[in-house]
């Protein structure tokens, strides 16, 4: 049989996956033709699809607590955190629970968060930037299984060590990906992330109580969110960033 | 009760235990106090454990294939490879296999490794600089847990990406030092690495087959050596950097 005549399904070369643990090697990991899916579990990217299922209109990442403060003084909503404190000008702190429907809704909302939007920014330059979560895993993997691209998982981490829990949620979008049929990887973090996710799916909230970032928020008193930023397909939304915001869109093939 | 009256072993403070996933990553674990163990199972702490299992006298790791000529030149016995194939003036290559005791009983050999080499050199400042390996891990296991400084587990990886191989061969060590009661963890990286080792350790050379690197030397002809890379206890020496050299010791609750 000729190459050419075999179905189009069977001819297509399988995408590549890739997961990239810390943004210390992102270099690694970067192409032009991925599309990059940055999470941050705790809490970052968590936040931001918990406003946009709460009606959000469009949330600007900033890194600095100065591009923050200037925002304020421009009239957005702000929120905005450093080492687990609300800033004395933003409106309120990082958590989720923060991002009500009544405090975001129809809103244009400024947030202040270091790893997240620095990852953003890193990866801006690929073909498409995502932000995933638990929240909003089986609309991301549906999203990305209908497109035609190779796909980094971007774990954002902790001041660049690893982390347990982004890994985790890593390892779930690969797990559904790669059964799609449709990627491959050759990437040992895709195999790590998929295997500590076979572990931690049997119970993911009390797996979720080994990550070394449940300690740094309970010492805060700001680990009351973890159990909801663990729980799958809260939305089926999809933020992704464009010209320095971050919109959302809805798969079609998924409903919340 | 009082703190004082309580018994040594009760009242003292455990150890910590980190794993190091990247170099990319070392400068975010770095202590001088640390004791630290490089892993590079495919293939050099294999390699290094091995030459002294047969005899060796010391080792010499260098970094750069000018390095090991010049040691070429002044009469040392050079094994040394660059992308798989062995060096022009070498003696024999990178191979577990060739560390063979007709090779290297009693001799100096310089051992060219670019990731090995720059992971010894990148730890030089810590308390002290042991080679792991699965081939020295009960040993090694033995040994830690009767020191009194933390540890750090420093996965070599393959030009800074995550190497599965490294992280498993981590969480076994880690699990022993857990299990001994005399360490501690906050370090996600730990928690990883032993859950992926639970995973493993029920058929590590199936396990073993997953890794890229498998693949990378597969490719080279180079991967009849996994299987016995992934044996454990094959010696009980403790290979350790001194002085721009390795030497070995062993530790005298284990046996070969």
């Amino acid at each position: 049989m000729l190459l050419e005549s075999l179905p189009t399904f069977m001819n297509k070369k399988k995408r590549q996956l890739e997961v990239c643990l810390t943004p210390a090697i992102y270099d690694k990991h970067a192409n032009n033709e991925n599309i990059v899916v940055v999470i941050d579990v705790l809490r970052a990217t968590s936040s931001i699809c918990t406003a946009f299922a709460n009606g959000v209109r469009q949330i600007i990442p900033v890194a600095t607590v100065e591009e923050a403060r200037q925002k304020k003084e421009e009239g957005y909503t702000v929120a905005s955190e450093r080492d687990g404190y609300v800033l004395d000008f933003a409106d309120f702190g990082n958590s989720p629970f923060n991002f009500s429907g009544d405090k975001v809704k129809d809103k244009d909302i400024v947030y202040s968060t270091t790893n997240g939007t620095r990852c953003i920014h890193m990866a801006s330059h690929s073909k498409e930037v995502l932000i995933g979560s638990f929240l909003n895993l089986s609309a991301l993997a549906g999203y990305l299984i209908e497109q035609d691209a190779p796909v980094l998982l971007f774990c954002a981490s902790w001041k660049d060590r690893f982390s347990l829990e982004d890994t985790v949620c890593a390892g779930a979008l690969a797990e559904r990906l790669l059964a799609s049929g449709k990627y491959e990887s050759i990437c040992d973090a895709v195999t790590a992330s998929s295997d500590l996710w076979s572990i931690a799916k049997c119970d993911l909230n009390q797996y979720s109580l080994k990550a070394a970032q449940k300690g740094r928020l309970a010492s805060k008193g700001l680990d009351d969110c973890i159990e909801f930023c663990h729980q799958l397909d809260f939305t089926d939304l999809i933020p992704y960033y464009s010209d320095g915001r971050l919109l959302s869109k809805a798969n079609g093939t998924n409903k919340k």
